[in-house]
């Protein structure tokens, strides 16, 4: 493969849209082939097993059947767009990939990491990012920006221990792939933060 | 788990939905819990992955993709209906189960009977039937009642190969469980069948 695959990982509220909307906005001006996809979804396919995933009514969806749809989505992206991509020599920037797979389904709701990595190097074949950048605000930082915007209306103490085991989660990752995982202070202005991620792109890749 | 787990497995045309049906209704008058379930799907969430796994749309559905929505789909049918049934004392009969994974996916289509089994490992929390029955009927009587049926207009080569494949991969796989899987001659009368199967279920477990 000799495009180059990126991915963006943090919590939600942490700024990763923005982010990701001006990294592929800086890097398509630079005149790269930019491949920008979501998950889960990012294929037609995908997007109907998304669907399901977010589906409110599915309430008694076993965590393991969770995890095996995030796989079978991932398995379709990789496939059908990712992986013909970098073989193509095209940059693909993802938001979020097998990392918030093993935090949030491994860790956060304790199905195990070995498991979710077992199923998840099913699904990519092995692939892995060139770099991941995580956006790290802390659990509480980042239920003050949730009230702030009044999407929190009613906090309740459950889901402030689910941010606190994501994040721990993800610092763990963290933890044991330092060389791929680049933590970016989120709680600096938006162009900083932009900043951060361009250099350091630019210092390892070009 | 004290119940009593049943699969049948054969190729399309073998006349597994009629012996599921009689199966059925047979324990039940003897006084059983019979709870029967069908594969993909069985579970509210199970039939939303259905639809996608069977809708003609998605051509581009990638194989290993297929085998995760078929993983998911199961992981929801024995955490909802089978594990809890087993577990009540209940019969649970189910249409197909992972057998068809490794046949259909993992021989057929060539994606590897390890991979398959892993995943479905996971899956099913290593959860395998009491009794498996496989109704035996050869690809060339299959395609024959197809046509008889006129089901199939245009015979394919490709199709008739694949039925092939399935075949032999379910002989491959019945030699590796031979402890397990039952086969029955599918060219006899429905009757004949019904009371094979009756018989050796009694003969086991009555």
């Amino acid at each position: 493969m000799s495009g180059l695959f990126i991915t963006m990982e943090g919590t939600d509220g942490s700024g990763k849209s923005t982010q990701l909307n001006l990294l592929s906005q800086y890097l398509e001006k630079k005149g790269f082939n930019i491949v920008f996809v979501r998950e889960p979804g990012g294929t037609k396919i995908g997007e109907k097993i998304r669907d399901i995933i977010l589906d409110i009514n599915n309430k008694k969806m076993d965590y393991m059947t969770e995890a095996f749809l995030y796989a079978s989505s991932r398995s379709q992206l990789v496939n059908e767009i990712i992986a013909p991509e970098l073989k193509k020599g095209s940059i693909v920037i993802c938001d979020r990939f097998v990392d918030s797979s093993i935090v949030y389904q491994g860790i956060a709701r304790n199905i195990g990491i070995d498991v979710v990595k077992k199923i998840n190097n099913i699904a990519t074949g092995g692939l892995t990012p060139d770099i991941t950048f995580f956006l790290d605000l802390s659990p509480q930082e980042a239920i003050k920006r949730k009230i702030q915007q009044k999407e929190l209306d009613r906090l309740e103490s459950e889901k402030d221990y689910f941010y606190k085991k994501v994040y721990d989660g993800y610092k763990l990752l963290i933890s044991q792939n330092s060389e791929r995982i680049k933590v970016i202070d989120a709680t600096q202005s938006i162009e900083n933060i932009h900043k951060n991620i361009v250099n350091y792109i630019e210092s390892i890749f070009f």
